[in-house]
């Protein structure tokens, strides 16, 4: 049978990240692999009270079939949280709520991408991307990621040498936690529209910032509009596959009847019971919550790597988000330190899924979202001891 | 900007009847245009209730990332009613939970349709299938619906002439409401044996059968495994968004690595929220009630058009579902006919979007599960005269 499938399969696998997930489901293990939010911050009671809600007020509208664009209450708020939040007009009826900001990818894909074009990533860039853009098999370029944004000398050369798209996760970035730099971004942008580039903006985490200060988005330096993409599932909760982007309306158009062939609408249940929730709540202290937690488990993290791993290992620092990147000396293969790492049950995510050209053999992810003190420190001492084991 | 898209984009536009439904909001038009469930139906109460006992007990895990395949549990009451219910065998890992069985549709074109792939389909077809399929730039094959089932001189014609997939609907057929007879379920099962065809069997509305008997699925007279599509809109309510499929271990590997790049996984919330309903009501006996209004509308809308529409008019009654379909003289175009209705504020979806070839310009689609007796005989009357004043 398998000579049947579509040329297209060949390329792309299960995700590495979720086959490593199975592994790490053992309690015992201290993970540092997975990149959930923490289910403590979660607001359960508050979810459970609008959902009663939703039910004893719209009743049967929330259990039927409805638009393809999304609820006209939930993309209004999102419009509103810009303007408070980040200081940003967005129109409403530009935004298209969709399953989860990973269906944008999908859509992205679909509405954009011809075999064989250039699309630009991060290098490492993020897995969640790179496996929905692989389907319509375009040629990766990337660029590397420094820790103030990319380089913008192989940025320039890539949309010179006819670049389609630029996917970016500009706020603490997965998997690096790098932040683009005001300049970078303000580069970024310039690039973007001298050479006519469509920009695909990432931003699940920009709103979990520790210390430092909000940055613009590059979105809003353009002239031509890319796609601004956002999420409930950091801010609020992933279980309902909420997300949403922002975009001009000849895409938006194009990405509507992708959006009906692939699932015909977003949830009517799930978009009705956030739309009440954030009606009814004040989201914006509950995300200052998180940020409180994430920022703490943050710097314990960071403090525990200075005490625990040797000294030839190298992290950035990040100033918001749920990951810590780190890199060891040349050579060192953190596939192998995995192995090694998990007899001690303590897991990570080894760097290289994150590298479409098979490099960054010597790096890996660490979450720290999911992690309290006493784990982190736990984790962090027996991992270190792991890599001294391995770099002997 | 439109030399950007994708070349595949080209090919496919909004959905013909989601714009219809935009012109038919204004409620006093009487509509049989929707495919909607009547949405007096809906157990909102018992939704209420199940989301409250799932907040209240499993809590934090029902807003949190889940697995691609679905949950376990919802898996297991899919497999155990199968058995009940149409005693079918199904083993609860062969199961993958999917966003609507819309998206089974995308997963099923990525993962087998390569460009010019030959793709079988019903003429008329559900149109949900054509755009999604159209996406992924096949080349279309169509068989003659007979009352009955498919023509089957075409069908294997279409299958020795190459084809990868054939795609049916085979109860209560959207639009045409056929359902096909044992005999060509039998027929159909040995012709995708023999020439090794993928067989898509999508059925949405099979238990809603007012008359007749319950025939097996085409799915279980194949020797090689095709793929079963399920959903719970019909049943219980579409606004969750849930839809799943049943398929042997190698596609099913194949669709689940296509799931996690288009959306991660289905609404934690959702599924979590329609196993509890699953498990602390009775789904059978509300079916049953389903089954007991759409059979009385149904019956009222065959009535009203015998006493209404002109002889020259024709109709398939189908044995369930939520759709009737009509055919008027060669030469008449229901697209004329419903500029025409409309202004007697009566709407219906003309039959030619779901033909890919163009033919079907004389048909017309009836919903009937959305109108009560009342509107029925009303709307019936109004569409009968529209379509005498057409005819002369």
């Amino acid at each position: 049978m398998s000579n049947t499938f579509a040329r297209r399969m060949g390329t792309v696998h299960r995700s590495f990240i979720r086959e490593i997930l199975k592994v790490t489901a053992n309690p015992e293990i201290i993970s540092f692999a997975g990149g959930l939010p923490n289910p403590e911050l979660f607001p359960v009671a508050a979810m459970d009270t609008a959902a009663h809600g939703v039910f004893a007020e719209i009743g049967a509208s929330a259990l039927q079939y409805s638009t393809t664009e999304g609820d006209a209450g939930l993309r209004a708020i999102i419009a509103k949280r810009y303007k408070d939040v980040r200081g940003l007009d967005v129109d409403p009826d530009s935004i298209l709520v969709t399953t989860g900001s990973q269906q944008i990818l999908d859509l992205v894909a679909k509405v954009f991408i011809d075999r064989g074009d250039k699309i630009v990533i991060e290098r490492p860039g993020y897995l969640g991307a790179i496996q929905a853009f692989s389907l319509f098999e375009p040629e990766f370029v990337t660029v590397s990621l420094e820790p103030d944004g990319p380089n913008l000398d192989e940025l320039e050369a890539a949309f010179r040498d006819g670049a389609k798209c630029f996917y970016s996760v500009p706020n603490f970035q997965n998997p690096s936690g790098v932040t683009y730099s005001l300049e970078k971004r303000k580069a970024v942008a310039a690039l973007l529209d001298k050479y006519g580039v469509l920009f695909v903006e990432d931003d699940p985490y920009g709103e979990l910032r520790f210390m430092g200060e909000d940055l613009p988005s590059i979105y809003s330096f353009c002239k031509n509009p890319g796609i601004l993409c956002g999420s409930f599932s950091k801010i609020a909760a992933p279980g309902f596959r909420l997300g949403w982007l922002v975009t001009g309306k000849e895409v938006y158009d194009k990405l509507v009847i992708a959006k009906q062939a692939a699932d015909l609408h977003t949830s009517t249940v799930a978009q009705s019971i956030m739309r009440r929730y954030l009606e009814t709540n004040d989201i914006e202290s509950h995300v200052a919550l998180i940020r409180e937690r994430y920022g703490y488990q943050r710097g314990v993290m960071v403090e525990m790597i200075k005490r625990y791993f040797p000294s030839e290992v190298s992290i950035i620092e990040p100033e918001g988000g749920m990951f810590l990147w780190a890199t060891m000396p040349e050579g060192v293969s953190s596939m192998d330190l995995f192995d090694v790492a998990i007899k001690d049950k303590v897991a990570f995510v080894p760097g290289r899924p994150f590298y479409v050209d098979g490099t960054g053999e010597n790096t890996m992810r660490l979450n720290f979202s999911n992690s309290d003190e006493g784990r982190i420190e736990e984790g962090i001492k027996r991992l270190g001891r792991s890599i001294a084991t391995f770099l002997k």
